[in-house]
C-alpha cells in the first residue's frame, strides 16, 4: 500500500470528499462482516456508482487497490479515515436546542463515528444548565469563553435565522473555521473559513423535478 | 425568453439541479427588494460560484439571459420553479415523528417554499392521533390508505433504522417515487424510485478534511 498522498485540497473536488465518506460508511459494514478484501465493483455496486468513479476517487489520494485482489477493507478504512482526519476526536459545538438541535444530539450517526458534541449553546433560561443526551447547554452569552475552552473546532448552527450571522461572526472571532449550517441563510464569513449548507428545502426541490 | 427545454432528466447533472434551487432562492431574495434584474455574476457572486458555471447551468434548459442586461429577476424565477415543478403543490408525508422529524414539520424552509407536509405516521400510541404543527400523526398500520388519500408524492423518513427498509418497501409498493431519507442507511428501491440521502455525519466528515 503506498504511503497516503494528500494533495492540495483545493484540486480535490468537494463531492469526491463526499463520496469518500461514503465509501467509509461501506467499508464499515464490511468489516462488521469480517468482509476481509472488497472489489471496485462490490464497493461502486452498494452506492449504486460505477467502479471507474471509485478507483477514480481513490487514486486522488494514492495507490490503494491490489490488481486481481480489490482493496483490503480495514486498511482502506483506516486510509480514508486517515484522509478525512476523522482518526481523530472531532471536536463539535451547537448552537440552537431546539427540536432540530435537540435530534442532532441524539443522532447516532455521530455517535457511531466516534463525533463528540462537546457543549451546546442557547439563549432560552429554561434550556440553560440542563444536560441533553450528556450534552451540557451553556449560555449564549459565553459562547466565546467556552468555544475555547471545549476546544471545539466545528460549529453546528441550528438556531433562528435572525441570530445566524451573528453568531458566526462570534465564533469565527474566536478561531472556528468550519461550520455546519442548517438555518435557511446564506452567512458572510472569511475565505478561510468553510461552512457546509444542509438546505432541506434544496433536497425537496430537487426530488420534485425527478417526480414524474 | 426562449420556450423551456426539459431535456432527458437523465443528462443533466444532479449538482445543477440542485444549484437551480440555490438560484431561485437567490432570486426570491432579489425579489423581495424589488430588484428587477441580476446578471449572472451578480447570481453566481451571491453563491460563491462563477459566473460561467451559472450561465452553463442555465443553458440546459434553454436561453434565459438577455446579451448585456442579465435576468429577469422575476421571470428567471417562475421558470426555474417549472423546471424543478415547485410551481405547484409539492405533497409530502413524513414517517417518524422523533425530534428530528417534528424539527422538520416546524421547519420555516418548507414552509416558505408552500411545500405542505400532508400528514405524519408513527409507532407511538402517545403521538397517533395528536397533531403537531398543524399535522395529523396516523398509526403506522394505516401507511398505504392515508398515503393514497393524502396523494402524498414524497416520503420523508425520520424513523429508526431498523423500520426503514420495511416503510420503504409498504411506501413503493403503493406509489411512492421519491423517498428523502434521513435514516443513516441504504435503502434497496426499484430503479424508477428516486431517493436522496441526507447523512449527517458525511457532513461533518467532510468538513473534519477541510480544518487545517
Amino acid at each position: 500500500m503506498a504511503p497516503q498522498e494528500v494533495g492540495d485540497s483545493k484540486r480535490i473536488p468537494k463531492a469526491v470528499i463526499k463520496r469518500l465518506s461514503l465509501y467509509s460508511r461501506v467499508l464499515q459494514n464490511l468489516e462488521m462482516k469480517n468482509t476481509a478484501k472488497v472489489s471496485s465493483k462490490e464497493l461502486s455496486e452498494q452506492l449504486g456508482l460505477n467502479p471507474a468513479q471509485v478507483r477514480k476517487d481513490l487514486a486522488y489520494f494514492g495507490q490503494f487497490g491490489i490488481p486481481g485482489v480489490g482493496y483490503y477493507v480495514a486498511d482502506l478504512r483506516s486510509q480514508i479515515k486517515k484522509i478525512l482526519r476523522t482518526d481523530r476526536e472531532v471536536r463539535i459545538a451547537l448552537v440552537g436546542v431546539g427540536n432540530l438541535g435537540q435530534a442532532l444530539l441524539s443522532y447516532t450517526g455521530f455517535i457511531r463515528e466516534g463525533f463528540q458534541i462537546l457543549g451546546a449553546f442557547d439563549v432560552d433560561p429554561g434550556k440553560v444548565g440542563t444536560t441533553i443526551r450528556g450534552v451540557h447547554v451553556y449560555p449564549i452569552d459565553e459562547l466565546e469563553e467556552r468555544l475555547r475552552q471545549l476546544g471545539a473546532e466545528i460549529l453546528i448552527l441550528t438556531l433562528p435565522r435572525e441570530a445566524a450571522q451573528a453568531v458566526t461572526d462570534r465564533a469565527v472571532r474566536c478561531g472556528i473555521t468550519a461550520i455546519l449550517n442548517f438555518v435557511p441563510t446564506r452567512l458572510v464569513v472569511p475565505p478561510y473559513v468553510k461552512v457546509h449548507y444542509v438546505d432541506l428545502t434544496i433536497e425537496i426541490e430537487s426530488l420534485s423535478y425527478y417526480l414524474k
